[in-house]
């Protein structure tokens, strides 16, 4: 049995159905926060996957979900990082303390293997781009990051001090449908909302990277099967980026809509903690043999293109 | 007016010590879980230091105390390592959630800068040594380096996201009068208790890094006037280590005890999550000028010498 916390959520019910199509049973723990239970609508009856519904601030719930599990996904997070900003404990609590509790029922309870989402987040505005696993001094400039970073660190203590196995993956964006957050996201809504125009936080030059959902979670189990040192950690991306310009620019062609004008706010940022620029070196992921389907303009179009038709225009 | 959370206890006290001789007016903030009334009862009545009784888990205590403050020197943690392999929050608590707190209580107060002592236990068992300041990926390995780190990344991202700016010191070993834990201090302990033998967990070949307390408080002042980025990350130490199995020798002869038996439990750490060796690259420290008065085995001498005559044999 795997348990995936977080299991209704944008990237966690894609990893729920990779898991299902692999042949695993599945157990999701989910607060429905921002989790959907329409995301996993399509296992219903399957016999396959288990829904709890649950929060990972309670020690003892997370402890009962963990009951004949093999391996923990642990997925669930603030998925908003802006968010930060104006409720600061957010993502301590539903990032560094929602670990700890996963992490202290793995240990009560026997369950010894972790796979973590991570995030480029942690890096901060590194001096060094693309930016390798081994670059330091770390320094996240968001809440997110931070908790993300704090989370990777009570895994590797748990990995050295209890003997658990873990594979933390530092996510570049992720993107694709059933996104609840993110840029493309709020561009289709901007849309829906005024199709005349489009505005964009920041003069549009922030650049980051892009990877599908798709790839990130074949990533994901690519590596959870693949490489097996005590800690395994990884840059998850495509080795490419994309602007905000460029993603306003694929967004309104995708929506057809006509001489919508794209208009930019300016300032390096689109807010207080957002990092101008993240590119990952992902030469460690490619060497274990994994390479993604999409690169990041390919992810970002596909995207919208699944955004536009679950949210509409 | 400077705030030392933890200005009771063993390095804050030292501090202390070097603010008022400073002359600046500081303020402790203290839960005397670890502190201690008699290191800072030479200043009671210099008006210089003003001393409060509160818990940094309690956000209206902490936010109450930062009135009138330009510095907040966070030294407080849980100062037992090993405590966290039983307790498995008491570093969450003590350490993580403690600095949110201040962190949370300097920006509703408006205070901007914060010096904070971090650890070697943030690089677990780093594979490059000895271990520079730009070292990655760092995987803390016990449950204290763990919230060290976290410490360190909610630092980094207040000042990111809020404009705060910090030093954050990145620790040796720490010796010296008035200690309350750690090997010399066990080891005096254990003496007393029986002068006849000295039992060393582990085999003795453990390594570490130890720089006398007035060198440590010096290195952080030192650096907090000395210099200016938003982030300030060091390593502290004196750049040489010393053996276990060497500071029972030194232990011993200190205690003027003949015939003792230095007797090892053996395994290459004293408990789950001890790093067996730690070696500190303190080339950035030293390019700003600083050198430390004593060298690990003198300050390991100093510091057995003191707390002999603290403790008694």
């Amino acid at each position: 049995m795997e348990l995936v916390t977080g299991g209704a959520g944008f990237i966690g019910s894609h990893l729920v159905d990779s898991l299902v199509a692999k042949g695993k049973r599945v157990r999701v723990l989910d607060n429905f926060s921002s989790g959907r239970e329409e995301f996993l609508s399509h296992h219903a009856g399957s016999n396959m996957v288990e829904v709890i519904r649950g929060d990972l601030l309670d020690l003892e719930s997370v402890s009962s979900a963990m009951e004949g599990v093999d391996t923990v996904h642990h997925m669930a997070a603030n998925p908003d990082i802006r968010l930060g900003t104006s409720v600061t404990d957010t993502d301590l609590r539903q990032g560094t303390i929602a670990t700890y509790n996963v992490l202290e029922s793995m240990r009560r309870e026997g369950v010894s293997k972790i796979s973590f989402s991570s995030s480029s987040a942690v890096y901060g505005e590194a001096s060094q781009m693309p930016t390798p696993e081994t670059y330091g001094p770390i320094k996240p400039i968001s809440l997110y990051g931070a908790s993300k970073l704090a989370s990777e660190a009570l895994i590797t203590a748990w990995c050295g001090t209890f003997g658990a196995k873990s594979w933390i993956h530092r996510f570049a964006n992720i993107v694709g449908p059933r996104g609840t957050h993110g840029v493309i996201y709020d561009f289709v809504h901007k849309l829906k909302s005024d199709p005349s125009r489009l505005e964009v936080l920041g003069d549009g030059k922030q650049e980051k990277s892009y990877m599908s959902a798709g790839d990130c979670v074949s990533a994901m189990l690519h590596l959870v099967d693949g490489v097996d040192a005590d800690v395994n950690l990884y840059n998850l991306g495509t080795g490419d980026t994309c602007s905000v310009g460029r993603i306003a620019e694929i967004v309104v062609e995708e929506s057809g809509l006509e001489g919508v004008s794209i208009e930019y706010t300016g300032g390096d940022r689109g807010w207080a903690g957002d990092v101008p620029k993240t590119s990952l070196d992902v030469g460690f992921l490619f060497s274990t043999g994994f390479s993604p389907g999409m690169q990041s303009e390919q992810a970002i179009r596909h995207t919208a293109q699944a955004l536009i038709d679950e949210i509409g225009l």
